[in-house]
């Protein structure tokens, strides 16, 4: 019998105020204990990050629970499986699954879904075939419903998401501009997604370069951002403007107080009533029915050269908390990843 | 031949800033031309007098053109055919038009609809059977999309929109709370109209009345009010909530001006995000393709006595404004209609 494996965990030690920092965190070690009938422990691969994690550090209402004080930081991953009291998996398999921030974890085997490593580069289950790519479809799909000659904008269009909403789009025949942070972020979204303009939010004339880049207005916004790009779009919505809202990275260090300045929502209103306008949050989860229809889609796609995408990867379990500020701040250039094990 | 009649007609005399005051109008007598080829000579009966009328005052950037200095108000009619150069009308055909704020008009034939006054009573193509009506039914059919045991809330409720959207959202199986200024309003839309629960919105605890009658949480707003109506609504809102917005009366007289206060629209995008909300501006005229189902269904339905309906009617082309003012306040009781003539 082989000696049980140590666990090296990143837990949350404090709820944030404003900016998470790393004093927000802890290393810890824990031995695993032994697998119950059904449970699959995991050397855990690949850890995805991802925006929406700021939102589970603070305990406010959101559409998923908080991690607890002391919990282990939640995540997706890819994981190898060590060893196996479900009969569905053996030793060697690789699996996704949702683990966290962890060297190793047990997980109930029916949570867990087997990857073919030869069908797909393992960690684009966590990006462009995985939930962010998935994001991407099921917004543009259910909500955005970009038209051929159409407009549409996506913020953060490097990322996992943005790129992947800007690709789908331009298979569904629309225009496509993306907007990124720095210049080498919008030849990269020019040349090797092929946007048809991309813009540098941190310009000084960033909102006049966006409306130049849009001569007939915009049809559909993809939000991820809000903030002051936001505010550089919302004067171009065209009428009958779908805005899919799938996250809000400029505001999720914004604390439960209200923001200073003039209140907008009237205005905002008054644009939603007299252009027609549709402003409709989603999870992804909502749509899990078009799941096989995504991973179809996207995986002909991708073989075809038409869906193309860039991860991002660091290296080691304790940069985590360093590369996840970094993703808050845009620092990251495509989809940020941590590899944990080989 | 007769002598040709004089058209009294109340015109745009200047633009409101803020509340409309009796001087942005003046009282005009004019004779009427001679008839073109498919021109229809009308004598009108009945003004519609809508809130939408409000936003026709301001030259701002809108769903529909403003009105011109000098021009007539504009605004659904029902009038009496006088002559007629277009061979599908003779005089004493009662039609619905877009006549406006006056007694005599000339409309192109093509754009009449003839009435049936033996089917329903005239008044009620500008109300029930009319925009109001079918504004109610499309915003329900399309955005509301209410399913039985939700809870539908809606302000103004005793109005002409209002008490159709209670109504039909309760044959769509929806509980219903109506939210109306004052006592007599609130017993009316409980007893008349059938509403679960009437809240009077000038309460001084209306937020935790509106709160108390809705403990499931709201799933449906019907937003035709804005201002603080919508306050007290937020924070109740289910996750997958629908906010069909088609008028927003406590902001008309808002000016370009954004309001003062903190800002609100974080709070609100967030809340989008969080619990997958959809924010969706419309105006009737995008569904009309779906006027024909509206007509006949709310016409079995009205024979049926499961759609009522209340009318305030104002005698006089001069009351008019006065009567306008009323309605942005609140204060008429039932779809305002102004007899020009019997």
């Amino acid at each position: 019998m082989t000696s049980k494996p140590t666990s090296s965990r990143i837990v949350l030690a404090s709820r944030p105020s404003g900016k998470p920092v790393a004093a927000n965190f802890r290393l810890e070690r824990e031995e695993v204990r032994d697998l119950a009938d059904g449970e699959v422990l995991l050397q855990i691969l690949y850890l995805s990050l991802d925006p929406y994690m700021r939102g589970r550090m603070d305990d406010a209402k959101s559409y998923a629970k908080a991690v607890e004080i002391g919990g282990v930081m939640e995540g997706g991953t890819v994981a190898r499986v060590v060893s196996s009291r479900d009969a569905a998996f053996k030793p060697g398999d690789i699996v996704l699954s949702h683990s966290g921030w962890q060297t190793h974890a047990i997980a109930d085997g029916a949570t867990l879904r087997k990857l073919n490593p030869d069908a797909a580069p393992i960690t684009t289950a966590l990006g462009i075939l995985g939930m962010p790519g998935f994001t991407a479809y099921a917004g543009l799909r259910n909500i955005g419903k970009p038209k051929a000659g159409e407009t549409l904008v996506v913020a953060a269009a490097s990322g996992a998401v943005g790129s992947a909403v800007g690709q789908i789009a331009k298979i569904f025949g629309a225009r496509v501009v993306g907007i990124a942070g720095g210049a080498d972020k919008c030849d990269y979204i020019r040349g090797e997604f092929g946007f048809d303009a991309a813009i540098d939010h941190r310009s000084s004339d960033f909102a006049s370069q966006l409306a130049a880049a849009c001569p007939n207005g915009i049809d559909i916004y993809f939000e991820n951002v809000g903030g002051h790009v936001w505010n550089a779009v919302f004067p171009l919505l065209n009428d009958f403007a779908r805005v899919p809202v799938c996250g809000l990275i400029a505001h999720y260090n914004d604390g439960a107080a209200a923001s200073e300045g003039h209140d907008q929502l009237p205005t905002v209103m008054r644009a939603v009533l007299r252009q027609s306008l549709t402003i409709r949050g989603f999870i992804q989860r909502e749509f899990v029915d078009q799941r096989p229809d995504f991973y179809r889609e996207a995986t002909k796609w991708i073989s075809e050269g038409r869906l193309r995408y860039k991860e991002d990867i660091v290296d080691g379990l304790e940069n985590a908390p360093e590369a996840f500020f970094g993703l808050l701040e845009g620092k990251n250039f495509g989809k940020l990843i941590v590899r944990i094990a080989e």
